[in-house]
């Protein structure tokens, strides 16, 4: 039996590095490695919701109209019942929630503390890049995690997209007067250097899960391949900006 | 053929006025006035939902603990899918939902207003107030409506009751520091004054609503039950404060 032969061995890396995928929860949580960074991810992601559920329903009194606020209380409810699905993964795999959150807490209170909207269609426009930039990170995300926490993922991924009414709305407004293009496109270029900067904090902060990230755990990114999903994410925004009219 | 024989003949009042709860949606709205008054109340009931959702989410910044900001979070959420619900039901009878709750709006800004928490506590004991008080009046309220409006209406009232977590926070807070009791008490009475005063104020505008209240509507009280409602539901907030530790 020649060493190509051997399955699972440690020495075999294309064969390890691409198995996190094919793994069940129990088989991927037995490395610590990969068990810390999966409640990172998780811990950061519950947060997350938790915050954006928060700021979407102090927005929605911003809006013009009952039904523009019912929309937005819409888009609230959905984030809280990801919340839910994330803290209930947590405490299912035996972690406390509030402690795996507990990190990330800074990151995205510094994140809405600085992108408070000043009015109606500042609230829109942020509720949409905050529902489009986390499917995209979902998504990105999903491939590299083991069967049971990508079902997750992807499930929460299905669910979002409650932001495509603002679409209609902000375009409206633009047309009615076009320099409101304008400051809506500083706005959200505002909102993405924001939402990078408080990501490379996290990455710079949390061990388990950057290293899941630039690749010291089976499946993971390498560090190039890191900036380039930012850049695939940042991509994907300013795409979506110049759909809606905001080219920056 | 005796005049007694007749039936639906508008002189045999007895067998009117005991008939709303026996009929479907369809036949009790053919009387123009309960169509108005049913629109009426689930207009109130949807824009109150809505609005306790709005109050809560705000609330929930407050909390001290992720976990206590979970509980009053999960709360609004709940609100919101009453709500949903209620807006949905007026959409399906012909309704615009928005039409139906703008002559409510007033109302219960104006509680909400005259009732902004000033700290955790305080938005702990309102939430469960509010839930409490809302819980009696569906319940009050049921008896007296068509079977497709009670049955909506038993539906989102078998789903509240959220706020039973705030029970032990505030209690466990009174063992702390017996002063805070005073203090809450107080707190307590004014929500419950600022919620009657408002509602008188909704029974004085909306003349279809307190028609079926007062008796105008067959099913609908006499006026002397309307007042030995707003008892009721006065008498039982008041044992729940006195269980809760908060005679006032």
């Amino acid at each position: 039996m020649t060493s190509s032969d051997k399955p699972g061995n440690a020495a075999d890396a294309p064969a390890e590095t691409t198995s996190v995928a094919a793994r069940d929860w129990a088989t991927a949580a037995a490395d610590p490695q990969y068990r810390a960074a999966v409640v990172d991810l998780l811990g950061a992601l519950a947060y997350g919701e938790l915050a954006a559920f928060e700021r979407l329903a102090e927005d929605a009194k911003l809006a013009p109209t009952l039904a523009d606020k019912a929309e937005l209380a819409k888009m609230a409810s959905a984030e809280f019942h990801h919340f839910e699905r994330l803290r209930d993964r947590l405490a299912e795999i035996g972690e406390e929630p509030t402690a795996a959150m507990e990190p990330f807490v800074a990151a995205y209170d510094g994140f809405h503390r600085q992108t408070d909207p000043s009015d109606w269609l500042e609230g829109l426009v942020k509720a949409y890049v905050g529902d489009s930039i986390a499917s995209d990170f979902y998504r990105e995300v999903a491939a590299r995690l083991d069967s049971g926490t990508r079902e997750l993922v992807l499930a929460v991924l299905d669910d979002t997209g409650h932001a495509g009414f603002a679409v209609e709305k902000v375009r409206a407004a633009i047309d009615a007067d076009p320099r409101v293009g304008g400051r809506l496109a500083l706005w959200a270029r505002r909102l993405m250097g924001e939402a990078l900067s408080q990501s490379q904090r996290v990455v710079a902060d949390r061990d388990a899960l950057s290293t899941m990230l630039v690749g010291g755990v089976a499946d993971g990114f390498d560090l190039a391949e890191v900036g380039r999903m930012f850049s695939r994410i940042t991509e994907a925004h300013t795409k979506r900006m110049a759909a809606l009219g905001l080219a920056a």
